[in-house]
């Protein structure tokens, strides 16, 4: 059995923001799959910040995407065809060939649906973002229970949970930033932070300092910039900072100052550390066990934002980067 | 027996950099000890960064130094009369009562001179800026052997033993900076530095990567402003940076710009981490045992600038703000 798949290739690399012009469609013929690989029928895929860096052609912790090439991403997808023995047509897999309709893989990770959760938050809730958010908050920002923390893109795939996360694991207090009045709300409403902010209503330090009087233990920064510097302020001693992206800028041509304030570091003895969620694989079974529990209980709200078939994959992508989304933006094929 | 003692307080706060005026000499008469004091004749006094910043009317992590009260900082004394058992006329001791000829103390640390080094050690190589560049270097920084370490302020007190201690310890290289070419052909020529550049001849960014085109694994920055940037720009992958001070900016009004390349502690795992030495002492033994062997045996340089009587120490202090010295900055009473 062959397929014809639909695929989104990099039409041309984007200077700032992307454009349609950046993208391209094709038509594929796909072979049945050879020993040791699987055909399969992509159903969710996912868009993510990362993906922006890889349309450069700069050297990164992932290489570059090639021009001409089908991007490439998380996906999770039902197999159609399979050559590989205990793997059956109908099985569930998780891989990393999405924009696509449909893949022939040979890396991937079998799936366990769980009643009751959607297959797609493999790609966000029990996926990539959760393990970001685990490791991130607890093994390079070392939260303790009782910890005061912030997170910024709070209303993100990571940042929501993140958030949700140091609440579930005895946060004294949680705090979110996000950049409109209704992501603002939800944090508070839906999530269970204690406090959040628009950080486009005024200075973020002042904002922060509002929301968080007695100062903050963590700071968990997706965001980069301005949030940065306020977070120094705001950090009490023995602070400590993950350092997980900084979405503000990947479409900025100029980088932005750094923190006025890092000369703080040393008085308060805090730490920054960055980090890449591809040398933490070893943590995610405890994850899993973890957030599957909260999942299935109810504890945690893992939200998405879906967009519907591939010819939409582009502006759900850009969407994302602007912030439409409100938790995870899922493609769904 | 009471004696008079000289000494020297702060007449008024600096803003910027301290002047004459700050400071004023007073003649006091200390009573013989009471039991647990120590009347001592000071020998050794140490003038040290940290200093100007008590000098402000801020809280920082030591309280700011008291408007007509004699400033404070490390000695070495004789003891001239003694109301603690075991201890006798002519011991030695080390205390925080500097600033003055003579001190009533009772917090002390009885020291054991070594045979061929001077006690004044006790403020430097053996003492606070010994335990600073330990830490730093081997718990901030995770030191390992085979590191590129690159080091600035590297010919002052606690520079040019970190960079010494990386070379003890099997570098794989040494780079230091600092302000002269006196003081590069110094680092160079005298302490075993692989590479050391005079950071007013250019760009630091551009003199550190010819200094050290592989990268570098650990800085150690007693600087601050455009040379953190610099050495984010040149550390390796999971490099670490121990924030040690920023004496560049402790006389500034307006906090310079921080690094505009923050973003780069993600991709490249760097870990940046402020420290206060106060909150390390557990570690002076270990440091004391091996660095004491150093010395003793010669591997170690450990350099000292002297100045003469009690009336220079104000000269000395700003002397020691202005990096005229190389090594340790010590007032000889």
């Amino acid at each position: 059995m062959s397929v014809t798949a639909r695929e989104i290739r990099l039409a041309s690399r984007p200077s700032g923001w992307p454009t349609d012009e950046n993208f391209a469609f094709a038509d594929v013929e796909l072979p049945s799959p050879g020993a040791g690989e699987l055909l399969v029928r992509n159903t969710f895929m996912s868009v993510d910040p990362y993906m922006r860096g890889r349309m450069n052609d700069v050297k990164s912790y992932t290489p570059p995407y090639e021009l001409g090439k089908a991007l490439e991403g998380g996906a999770v997808g039902e197999v159609v065809e399979s050559g590989v023995d205990g793997v059956a047509p109908g099985d569930l897999v998780l891989h990393g060939l999405g924009w696509r309709s449909h893949a022939l893989v040979s890396e991937y990770t079998a799936l366990t649906p769980i009643a009751g959760v959607s297959p797609s938050h493999f790609l966000g809730a029990l996926g990539m973002p959760a393990l970001t958010a685990y490791v991130g908050l607890l093994d390079i920002a070392e939260f303790k229970q009782g910890d005061t923390v912030f997170v910024s893109g709070a209303a993100g795939a990571v940042g929501s949970l993140a958030g949700q996360f140091a609440r579930l694991k005895g946060a004294g207090r949680v705090i979110g930033s996000a950049g409109s009045a209704d992501k603002v709300a939800h944090l508070t409403n839906k999530l269970g932070f204690d406090a959040a902010f628009n950080y486009r209503d005024g200075d973020v330090r002042e904002l922060l300092a509002d929301a968080a009087p007695d100062g903050i233990e963590v700071y968990f920064d997706n965001v980069g910039g301005d949030h940065l510097e306020a977070a120094i302020a705001a950090l009490n001693t023995n602070g400590r900072v993950a350092v997980c992206g900084s979405i503000s800028m990947y479409n900025e041509k100029e980088p932005p100052p750094g923190p006025h304030n890092m000369h703080l570091l040393v008085g308060k003895r805090l730490k920054l550390q960055g980090f890449i969620i591809l040398d933490h694989y070893d943590r995610f079974r405890a994850m899993a066990e973890e957030v599957g529990q909260w999942l299935a209980t109810g504890k945690l709200v893992a939200e998405e934002t879906f967009a519907d078939g591939l010819d939409n994959a582009p502006a759900a992508f850009l969407g994302m980067l602007r912030g439409e989304n409100t938790g995870k933006m899922v493609v769904r094929l």
